[in-house]
């Protein structure tokens, strides 16, 4: 593509100049910022809005908007500006207050925070795997509910990406999946400025970005980024590639029209100065002295967003009573969908099981959930990093969402835990109801997508099996020890660990119903027993996160045995054998501790009463937090080490998770030496 | 390239079999485990070990070996097999034993466990970076070491990848980072069977791999893999470019040879069965009956490696030996780099720093540290993910490692934070004292990485600054807040939070010392001011993991407040006013539990009595596992939700990392209600 000399329209530069000085005014007031992002990308995104993105800034909701990503989030003045600008309910006041406390301009964009942020940005690669998972959802939401003549779901995923973006491994797995499945309606503009914090980015960086994309099956073109024209050019030509993703890398400049910093790294994340601003105000033709200033030509031009924006919804709403009146099913389910509602009746045809199903595994119980849930909601969608085998999250009805195949429901990520955390995430943010499984092992590599989630509140279902050690053979690397700990950490996750098949149900209930955080699922690999809910406590109490299971034989309880998951069902065989030499024992099964906590206090006494201090945890899984439960009384058969490849029962054995082991560590408990085996060492007490 | 007609020699055809028998009955034996990839990637295997790779099994750590990784760690039968054949000291009964509880075969390769092993792998993509790092340390001591005419570091390293393994995003960042820095040294054939554990590769991954990798600076080349000839023909051609690493793409079968299982998703993961493995073996003109056979000529072949690899290694050492002649600094200093020592006198010229020092963030104080440790240790070496002016871990005096200057010792790894943990494992493999740095909230693009050199007891240094909601105006997503929980939560993994700049140098002086296991240092963005050692305990302490940095006034102390990293000095602070009103307090700087828990009982009970229940931790991070230091009678004052983006000095109110704060905290738990300020709700107490 030749570069042609260029000058814009002065209208255009105007409004380009106005973004420009907005963001270097706030990160200048904040004293914090990264202002030579929003001045290098100004121009091409300006094009972008202006000319192509459908979105109505009076209704940032509006399902059928075009949605804009920026994924390199610490350029976030870049997208503040706009928002106010095209008249979203973002006050100039709030740029004022960038970066202080209790705004709505925070230093990374937050989902949920500001409206017209369309997903939280910042840890780099994020919103550019976010953005295939919206992409992916488009073309499902297309495929199921459009219909000939009735195109309600019909639009694009735009994104300003950054080398960051692209030199993060997870956007090579997003890519390379994008690709794969063809995504036309993906565009990403690359913003090449040529600058990281360390300096240029040639010293780590000198890749051919377009080979590689190219590779991925991207539909790939070059321009200008300061050339409204070549980038308009591009951007029309992406939109006429159906079959391709498309990325358009658009050569900047990092703090454009900064005499000093133009082109810089110390542009990158520090104010420019007041001296600098002034003098780039000067370059750019702008008045040195104004503070945020908006001519008023800029701002009319900015502001037609809100009559076109009006405009297109209200086509949008025309079409959509029309669909409504001839195809009144799927516009019902369409707005149950949109409102987080569930159809009537999704959880009657749950399985059911009882005290005399055969034993089977809380990933086998997942998966017939999995089959009940997939026939009820026709928008319950999920996938496997190719895991699916062994996770058992194949909807056995559906096919595999493929390029030719949208409307599938069996999603195949690939050897991408990470992507598929991301993925997942923005098809949540598409109102769909979605799963990624893979081993609770590699629950590590896609880490900061859950983090993410919690923290925007993504209602993304994250399953995690081969829970443990009791995986067996595939030995330590595979075998998680420090997982639960580690995701129990994280504010605003909801992590459960159902005991046996019939928690699972009630776990697979309580994620799908919560539609306003993240839920972890996570299961074994190992059979386990139906617990009989005749004899014992309803698996309904999974809702309370911690609940009696067995309670004590002939008196109050004298020790408290409280376990999750695969563990449960060893309590209980000791509980049998402790109730038989008459001691009082209490079996509390604690599927989720996050939710435990949200119960009231009474409750929480009911099931451990603080004057009840003999209490032995039992976890195939890091100590780390279970003191808060048995506190410095009671004691904690867990792992603090790393596991060992072997089968099941000797695993089991080496790490003393056996009846024996179980009741003699009760009894010791209770100060008195039982018969059990000696005290295994693969657990240690933390107290001081 | 054209694939011929080919047979090979009988001889090799007869090695070949024989991995591929012994990888069958080994699997079948132990009923878990991959055949097909040993199978599949036999052939192409036997031809790099039998005609390329320079090793000695009868010395596995010599130290100028060939490097052979086999990233797609799955398929350790092919390497068990090719280690027991070649004379390692790994015994047939080994084999026999795979997968079984004490064995040195577990189900994927352990570094440490295993004579020839060199690096754990499974975890997909980790090999591949692994080998990374371990070319650029080649480079780089080639550089520091090698003299003309005497290149005491001249060797390969060598791997197998897999599909799984290129579709992971760390490999990606790890490929484009070799392909920049040009390291010809690096060869790896891509076992391209088609097949994943879901189907057909297709099913997810259908890029152009040749073209990604040739954009990524890579010398392509493909074979066919079972044609010992175009093999042995493309590892030539690719050890003759020494400025572009290799990847060689041999189109393989996975269970090659299995009648009714090569090519087939079934063989990946499972056993063949007894049946199919006799149909196999009746196949490839094997005794059907026969297990681990290993007929007499092939074994012969394969003992060769005996006297070959000491002939290398003896050639080797006749030139060391005059290398030591000629250059004796040199050859000392070799030496004690490989024994694991550091050089006389290497922390005599670490910085001081006194209680009249200027304020300064602990990133600060440790790059003043990492500048002194670079003149002292010519092997320290190290770098950032394109944060070195962040995280203050650029040495000063050095240059670049790049192409050209392989000699510097400034790490550039681009935006890849998990590349670069998976880089520095490797290169810390590769003998050198190496750091990466990250902020701490990346620690989770790379905790894979931060596991396995906790597994396998590399003693890799991860550096991550940033380290709490102190670091301000970026806000939540870039705030750590579970981040330390869940580091302490990862077993062999030693946690450091100093609590100021002579904490700092000393946190270093471990993590330089410890040379059996990795090391997390966490430092703050935040200034802090420097204790003054006169008044209050020596920072040597820290060694111990916690101590008493403050005693109580007037008696024994009836409240301890204990605290890590930037809220020790507002303990202080604390303590000064609990100690102005006549309240007997402790403040014990934990900076490492993991420290403190390897300490003595007595030590333990010294620094915090049981008998003293009246415990504040204050620690700006989730109160995740503090419990079991504070027990049931103490208090927290942590976070427990995610940050917000502000200024420090507002941030700390809100969140209530007061001296007012703190001191009501106190008050309250000594049951004196206190004039502090009203109870912050940034943090809640976890107790039922």
């Amino acid at each position: 593509m030749t570069t042609v000399a260029h000058q814009p329209d002065p209208i255009d530069q105007l409004c380009i100049n106005t973004i420009r000085t907005l963001a270097m005014d706030a990160v200048q007031k904040a004293n914090s910022g990264h202002p030579g992002m929003p001045m290098g990308a100004a121009a091409m995104t300006y094009v972008l809005w202006d000319r192509f993105l459908r979105f109505n800034p009076a209704n940032p909701k509006w399902t059928n908007r075009d949605r804009f990503i920026l994924s390199c989030g610490h350029g976030c003045m870049l997208l503040y500006a706009l928002l106010h600008l095209t008249g979203y309910d973002v006050p100039l006041d709030q740029i004022k207050q960038f970066r202080q406390l209790g705004s709505i301009t925070p230093g990374h964009p937050e989902y949920g925070l500001t409206p017209g942020v369309e997903a939280t940005t910042g840890p780099l690669g994020q919103g550019f795997a976010n953005g295939v998972g919206m992409a992916m959802a488009e073309r499902f939401l297309a495929a199921t509910f459009n219909r000939p003549g009735f195109s309600i779901v019909d639009y694009t995923i735009y994104g300003i990406v950054s080398d960051g973006d692209l030199e993060e491994g997870i956007s090579s797995e997003a890519a390379s999946l994008a690709g794969h499945l063809g995504l036309g309606n993906l565009i990403y503009l690359y913003d090449d400025n040529h600058i990281s914090i360390e300096g240029d980015t040639a010293l780590a960086f000198n890749e051919n970005v377009d080979a590689r994309f190219a590779a991925y099956g991207w539909h790939v073109q070059s321009a200008d980024g300061n050339n409204l024209e070549e980038v308009a050019k591009a951007i029309t030509k992406a939109r006429e590639v159906k079959d391709q993703p498309s990325l358009i890398r658009c050569r900047t400049h990092i703090a454009f029209g900064s005499p000093h910093k133009q082109d810089n790294a110390s542009a990158h994340g520090s104010p420019l100065g007041e001296d600098e601003v002034r003098l780039t105000k000067r370059n750019l033709g702008w008045p040195e002295d104004a503070h945020f200033f908006i001519p008023d030509e800029s701002l009319k031009r900015f502001r037609s967003a809100l009559s076109r924006g009006a405009q297109l919804e209200s086509e949008w709403k025309q079409l959509f009573d029309a669909y409504q009146k001839n195809f009144p099913a799927e516009a019902q389910q369409w707005k149950l969908m949109q409102e987080g509602k569930l159809p009537e009746g999704w959880d009657k045809n749950l399985p059911v099981f009882t005290g005399d199903s055969a034993p089977l595994a809380t990933r086998e119980a997942s998966g017939k959930v999995i089959n009940a849930l997939a026939d009820a909601i026709p928008w319950f969608i999920g996938g496997s990093a190719d895991l699916a085998p062994s996770t058992d999250t194949l909807m056995k009805k559906s096919g595999d969402f493929e390029k030719g195949h949208p409307d599938s429901r069996n999603l195949h990520f690939g050897i991408r835990e990470h992507a598929m955390g991301a993925i997942i995430n923005g098809m949540a943010l598409s109102r769909l109801v979605v799963y990624g499984a893979t081993f609770l092992q590699f629950s590590d590599y896609q880490r900061p997508t859950l983090r993410l989630a919690a923290l925007s509140e993504y209602p993304s279902i994250f399953v995690f099996t081969h829970d443990s050690i009791g995986l067996g053979e595939d030995g330590p690397t595979h075998q998680p020890v420090e997982h639960l700990a580690a995701l129990r950490a994280i504010p605003h996750l909801t992590v459960i660990r159902p005991a046996d098949a019939t928690e699972t149900v009630y776990a697979w209930k309580w994620a799908i119903e919560n539609r306003t955080s993240p839920t972890v699922l996570v299961f074994t690999r190992q059979k386990l027993p139906v617990i009989d809910r005749q004899k014992f406590a309803s698996a309904e109490n999974l809702f309370k996160g911690a609940y009696i299971l067995a309670e004590s034989k002939g008196g109050p309880p004298e020790i408290i045995l409280m376990a999750t998951g695969s563990e449960v069902s060893l309590a209980l065989d000791a509980w049998q054998q402790l109730t038989s030499r008459s001691i009082r024992a209490r079996v509390v099964s604690m599927p989720s501790w996050e939710l435990f906590e949200q119960q009231p206090a009474a409750y929480r006494e009911e099931v451990l009463p603080r004057s009840l201090t003999a209490r032995l945890a039992i976890e195939m899984a890091s100590p780390m937090g279970w003191h808060q439960w048995v506190g410095d009384r009671g004691d904690m058969l867990c792992v603090d080490r790393f596991g060992a490849s072997a089968p099941l029962q000797p695993l089991l054995e080496a790490f003393g998770f056996t009846v024996d082991n179980v009741v003699s560590r009760a009894l010791k408990l209770l100060n008195r030496t039982g018969a059990g085996s000696p005290e295994s060492g693969a657990d240690k007490g933390k107290l001081p």
